[in-house]
């Protein structure tokens, strides 16, 4: 049917669904006329960078007036930001793999009650690269963990359930395909890593804690990258986790900053 | 000496440290003429949160102009916000392990290069309350993890190490001193539990996904109970490893809002 699942058993059974983060909610809202036509979402870090991708995506559909500009639809919260463009959303998750996923759920619940169909999810930000031209763009096709297994663990009370990581093959080779379009914007298909921590699991030696050498991490990035692994960030895990098993059409596709 | 400590060989070697998220570093500031006399961090969730804090002790602190307001140190990052008010710095740190994992990293090498002496940090914040009184202030003893260890699994590389989370007990009971004074205040010593997942972690019948029942998640909650947890939370077991590594005076102090 195309529609965005939820796998709550309970939610039937709630008079009013607060989305709390997001300052949004089915008896305060109308989520269906507000939302009911979205089918694309963009996701990212950033606040600013999301509010200046939805000015961007106004301007390329054509929608923008001369100084126009997107209005936040969470204002009411501080946690994220939401930015509407026509059929595209786009929303701030901060850092994280907790902090994108509280969003997730929400945002999953918010496309649910609007009855958006055939929705595609994709995240843009910024990651690190391994091996590869500074500037690169990576879509990825499977997330990892830091042993370079794609699978997401999550802690459910306190059992561990395991999660497919895997994304949307054939939306990564459209994405692909795109860039073909677009000159010296050098792209490639690839796995992404997902960590919990920026410094000490990533294998900065510039965090307040280091206690590897060079060596000891030049030598785990030869294992990441013989894995297949080509970029590596914070949220790519639980994104595919969530987004699988909701019936969103998923990809993740990243910037390589350094 | 009552310095902040980093423990990591590869810092003194490095010409310069860039806090990429605070946008601060070494060389385009004078980390110890703009910090050097901070004598307390107060770090939470919320940026304006965080911002309505540092108002809030100008004023305790009698340092208020009228009207004047307080700056954001990290205006060129919109990934955290940091006031100050006289010796009291006020972090946002977002939401989850990672996310206050890397300010924290940041914010220490920041003590540490402004030479600051005899820091105490104390995280305040919401969380999710245990058998308590709604309004409550848990004061955290020991910050524990989902199965209600004092620990913190941090992945480094691919390696798991495991660091302890207890917290200054001094400082717990200096501040449950200070509540005597105020009056309808509810304020307890406990251990706080730190998940990460918001929904699924904290036994949440409401996300996207949830996959027990009301009696399963009663019955954990009655066990977290049992091994002395009185509220919920998403940061205090990585805040508790790292700030005492680092020779910070941590405590823990949140409100109970459900």
């Amino acid at each position: 049917s195309g529609l965005v699942l939820v796998k709550n058993p309970h939610l039937d059974l709630m008079e009013e669904d607060v989305l709390y983060h997001l300052d949004l909610g089915t008896k305060t809202h109308n989520l269906p006329a507000m939302f009911g036509d979205i089918k694309f979402v963009c996701v990212g870090g950033s606040p600013n960078r999301m509010r200046a991708f939805a000015q961007f995506m106004q301007r390329e559909l054509g929608l923008a007036g001369d100084g126009e500009d997107v209005a936040d639809i969470c204002a009411g919260s501080d946690r994220y930001a939401m930015y509407r463009a026509g059929p595209v959303l786009s929303v701030s998750h901060g850092m994280g793999i907790p902090s994108i996923s509280i969003m997730l759920h929400e945002l999953i619940k918010l496309l649910h009650h609007a009855k958006c169909r055939d929705v595609t999810i994709i995240r843009i930000g910024t990651s690190g690269g391994l091996g590869i031209e500074p500037g690169s763009v990576v879509i990825t096709d499977t997330a990892v963990d830091s042993s370079f297994q794609p699978r997401f663990e999550q802690v459910v009370l306190d059992d561990v359930v395991v999660r497919s990581t895997e994304l949307d093959k054939d939306l990564a080779e459209e994405l692909l395909a795109c860039s073909r379009d677009i000159p010296d914007f050098p792209t490639l298909i690839g796995h992404t890593m997902c960590t919990y921590d920026f410094y000490e699991g990533q294998g900065r030696l510039d965090g307040a804690l280091c206690s590897f050498s060079r060596e000891k991490k030049l030598e785990y990035l030869r294992r990441a990258y013989d894995a297949g692994v080509r970029n590596i960030e914070m949220e790519s895990t639980a994104f595919a986790a969530l987004c699988g098993l909701c019936g969103l059409r998923g990809e993740s596709h990243l910037f390589h900053l350094l």
